[in-house]
């Protein structure tokens, strides 16, 4: 049945790769099995993560810049995380009326995924949900963020090009600087940019781009004026994307900035069963049953510790 | 042999001090043992951290803040944590100076750890080394930071209190800003505040703790203006870290922080030793061995690690 299924998503069927993405978001047993069959056929997507403070924009700049990766015939995987509910805010209608423009064409595929509670969890499961979308023969995944939490940053780093989309309204370029926004874009994006402050923005963030360029890259990181509303601008950002694909294609870059990513992805996979394994029921229990003697420190964290991996439960 | 050391640590002797710390820093089996023995000693001490960008003048607070502590009679701590190397820059010229100048009185305990490699200890050997000098009988224990890496942002947080310094210079805003230290200063100090800029800086950064307050605390976050080479406002930046202490005492707060604290020292204990029985050397090699096949599609990395899992190595 798995087999049947796998071979349905090589087939870029809609409902099976849905289903697939399920059993991935529902940490199912069949998952790891599912993703066994697949991951031959993986590896040529190529990756593009969205990150930035809510109400940037990033719903409508993805869609202005799905719309013309379908124009130059690429089929394309969206995937948008959002780790504190299945629908904060606007997102629930953007998500529909998204389904309603792209979801009718075969060859965009687009999923949400809510993760409450393990926040740990979410880049694996995104991780892995792109592994299907990749097999199941898109050329481009979008992974879409909608805040700047630590483990969105984790997902958008895991891109091969990482696209940071700012807005000019004042508070933002300090929001963004305190997420460490700055480190991790490839591609910065001022949206909204028919706003006031967009050039001081653009100013500012060329500024602290070109500080930190000195040290770091060989490279210079373009900042893009776009207004998606107005479907404004976003053939630049696409252009610059194409640029920095063929400047990691160029000099090995992303075979190494993939081979770093697998061996995260391994190192994930790794603590993840280990943990698993370790906190059962019966040590999660004991931890609860003896922390507020560790804190009155009738027991030391040390002997509790030793403890537990000697314990039977 | 333990036993007595533990004693003489109890009984506040500069020589024992040293050495307990000593097995901390080295990971000897003898650490824990040690760290046993005094747990329940611990837990009087107040612990501030400082951290900021280097050259802010962190070191030349440090100093000025225990003369204070001091004269109010209090037993002081000092650990000095640079992750990449012993003696960065002007770190051991200064260091002899204050060992001269603070080393000579018996109730100042002064240590640098330099962990070159293995960041992710540190912050486990710090935490340990400061329940050392709690045992001890010191009052208040400073944990001082050079850089603003992960580890040491990690470590900072580990405080009661934790104050971050900046000077006027233009960039370091920002450079903080990006580093993520808005976020962990419990009180901010700009040092060298006799130099250009020292307004500008203390507006911005009073705007960007106002947007922050509104959101997240019930606690005006103070700006201390200091010039910590004339002894300048320094007292004042000693009335702010009280003040802030029986803040956290009144309401139960630092209880509360602190309980955090313990949590997540268990599980950093738990995954340190899950961590190192795991990745033997012969895991480590299969992991080496395997990695090109993964990337080549030729493996996957579920069945590699599946594999790992049941591996006799």
């Amino acid at each position: 049945m798995l087999k049947s299924l796998a071979e349905k998503i090589l087939g870029s069927k809609k409902p099976a790769i849905a289903r697939g993405i399920s059993l991935v978001e529902n940490e199912s047993k069949q998952a790891g099995e599912l993703l066994k069959l697949l991951y031959k056929h993986t590896g040529n997507a190529y990756l593009i993560g969205i990150t930035g403070p809510p109400g940037a924009g990033k719903s409508t700049l993805t869609n202005c810049l799905t719309k013309i990766l379908r124009e130059k015939g690429f089929k394309v995987g969206i995937i948008c995380v959002d780790p504190t509910s299945p629908f904060t805010g606007g997102a629930l209608l953007g998500d529909r009326i998204r389904m309603q423009e792209l979801g009718i064409d075969e060859d965009i595929f687009i999923r949400s995924m809510a993760t409450r509670g393990s926040l740990g969890g979410l880049s694996k499961k995104a991780k892995e949900a792109s592994e299907i979308l990749d097999a199941s023969g898109k050329d481009f995944i979008i992974l879409e963020t909608v805040g700047v939490g630590q483990s969105e940053l984790d997902i958008a780093q895991t891109a091969d090009t990482t696209i940071v989309v700012l807005v000019p309204e004042s508070g933002d370029a300090v929001q963004t600087m305190k997420a460490g926004l700055m480190e991790i874009g490839d591609i910065f994006v001022i949206n909204k940019s028919d706003r006031d402050g967009s050039d001081a923005l653009g100013v500012a963030l060329r500024t602290m781009l070109h500080l930190k360029m000195t040290k770091e890259s060989d490279r210079q990181i373009p900042v893009v004026k776009t207004v998606a509303s107005k479907n404004k601008n976003v053939g630049e950002l696409y252009d610059f994307i194409i640029l920095h694909k063929e400047y990691l294609m160029k000099n090995g870059k992303l075979a190494k900035k993939r081979k770093e990513n697998l061996l995260k992805q391994i190192n994930l996979l790794v603590n993840n069963k280990l943990e698993n394994k370790f906190w059962t029921a019966g040590k999660k229990k004991e931890l609860e049953e003896n922390i507020e003697k560790i804190s009155e420190r009738e027991l030391t964290p040390y002997d509790f510790v030793d403890n537990l991996f000697y314990s039977g439960n």
